[in-house]
């Protein structure tokens, strides 16, 4: 059976320690789906459409990764996609107590979801969406952080 | 090519905490292999031997599952394995910063080497090695807390 | 002197977790208020009304259980109802921080408040009233978490 | 009934943080039992018998203080005693994880048993036992963190 | 070259917290520019005028302290003074986790800007402005948090 | 006046991620003295002599650095010295609570002492002496994690 896995987030933007965290995936998982969640009630700072197009630009070379857009739970998302794993990134403590939550409520939708933790490499774990932002807003040249070009 | 995934520890005792992670890994590798160190320099509590037993009679019905013994660095018994996982569960923050800081050490042994870290069950979180051996020192029933009877 | 204690919050609803820690805290205390807080300037998931009455319902074998709304602040809450203590539950470690700063202010203004705080039952621990109403936003079914049914 | 609360540790010194807690548990409790745990595979720094003598000094106003040495489990001690509580104090993020994880330990031998949580004066909080032990080894008067003198 | 540091926040209000970071701070610089951050999205509870004017009288007898504001990015505002440091209180690990991240992005942005941390004193650690602003808002009076008086 | 400061620990072996600290705070120091803890009831894996000849060796070029050994309390050394300040590199949150405490203590003996966190650079933060000193031992070259040659 092909193990598929789903890599979600709000993504806005998605960074070089989600890039890494999809790379290394590929070692366990058949397909990645990076999904991006949509969420009505909050305001993104990047278009979805504008995102799925870097995410997708930046694993052009990799077949087995595919980027999605959903609302809804992610455990139903996962569900509808035959994936029996979500893969998350964990950067501190403050993540590992927020995974745990989740990754339970998750279990308890779908119960063959398993929830598969990476470390982000250290030297990307400082790297966090929000902060990137910021630093857009301001005009600042992000692409350090990112994994494609952001005018 | 074989997922294969070492799940190392001191096992002293395996308990139910360890299973439980063992049963969710085999949905993403091939075979897992408990690898109990062995640290010349500490006392155990309870002989080697034994628990290689409990462990294999544990797991008697998943053939997918090994029990070896290893002392030297994880990463190099990993190596000599073939196996390019290491599975690890977290239980709670305190554990997180551990293991973040032994994965990357891991890595720079043997750089193909992806540390994949599944959340303890909830209910089985507050289960730990040192408490069961307390309990069993001081002539508690400890079975509630192990797959297996100890005496 | 009689015993009582607060336990305060907005259960946006009451979860198999809080009512755990009412229940255990019935040891303690001669008489527990469930203390729902107002807060006029958040928008609440479920009406103040129906929680109420899910709470009540839930204690109806408790006579020393009681249920009631307050705006403003918890310690003068309790002051005016002869509270010397409030109970809290704690799930972990970002739990412990925030309930932390909110003892000493507690006790700032009401300086006889002393916050008595019990662990939240492992198994239930990853129960959060977000959580919840996630899943039932949704359209999940979540009778697994709560002591009462909500349509 | 009689509320009856241990309070255990090693107390290897009794400090001020100690005697916080013990004070504030006394509006909860009918009698308080200060508990030095004995371990003979460890050594102290402080004689026993010293420190039993200083605590019941500490104490010497109040007569539902009681000081009492154990060696064994916590839980079989309290259950000896007719103390349905145990009573901790919390410092830290740290503090809280070891305390949660003997917490549930402690309930498994004795299920009637309870831990009850105060949160450590802010002032006080940085006073550990072992930092009070170095100081005094190297010949630092340490009688701000004691609630009686140290030769 | 003389050494200047940028103490930012949004002091919302300024505490006896932070009045106790500044004046420790004193001793590693030349100059400390207490810098209020403008943020035209978020409403303030104080207005920026009448935090400037306290802040301003509190160290008034210290004129190596500047209160200044800036909007936009911290970093910037730290190289338009000739700031090549940040100072920081840390109270407690949720403040570390946060600060850590704020600190490499404020360093991307400048890289002469080094972020200095001061452990706020224990009995100060309880204090933030979340919390007096809550008070103070219920009519309670906070002169016991604050280095100057707030109708 | 001369600002000085002492940078203490066992290092055992001294890291990059030691070297990172060192570096960064000649910005705020006149002066920094590597102390390395001479503790007679610990054995050491490296020999003190050896470990000051090379820390002696990576700051050749920066005479503002000294390298020196104690015994004894921090505190006490620095008071010697002429020492107002130690400096402290933070990796994480187990780090910051441990470091809490010593700071509290060292303030005690010598209440002119301030302690300076630096949070070490992201890159740096996983290595640890621990983690050194395990690879060493069992044959691994670590010239990566050290900014000397170790045979």
């Amino acid at each position: 059976m092909k193990k598929i896995a789903i890599f979600p987030g709000s993504f806005d933007p998605f960074t070089k320690g989600h890039e890494d965290i999809v790379l290394r995936s590929l070692a366990l998982f058949d397909e990645v789906i990076v999904a991006i969640g949509i969420n009505s009630s909050k305001v993104r700072y990047l278009p979805v459409e504008i995102m799925v197009e870097r995410i997708e630009y930046t694993f052009r070379d990799y077949p087995q990764v595919r980027v999605a857009t959903f609302s809804g739970l992610t455990a139903i998302f996962a569900k509808q996609n035959d994936a029996s794993f979500l893969v998350r990134g964990l950067r501190n403590t403050t993540d590992f107590e927020y995974e745990n939550t989740i990754a339970q409520a998750n279990r308890y939708v779908f119960d063959q979801l398993e929830t598969v933790f990476l470390i982000t490499s250290p030297a990307l774990a400082a790297i966090s969406s929000t902060i990137v932002r910021d630093l857009h807003r301001h005009g600042q040249n992000v692409d350090a952080f990112l994994p494609y070009h952001l005018e």
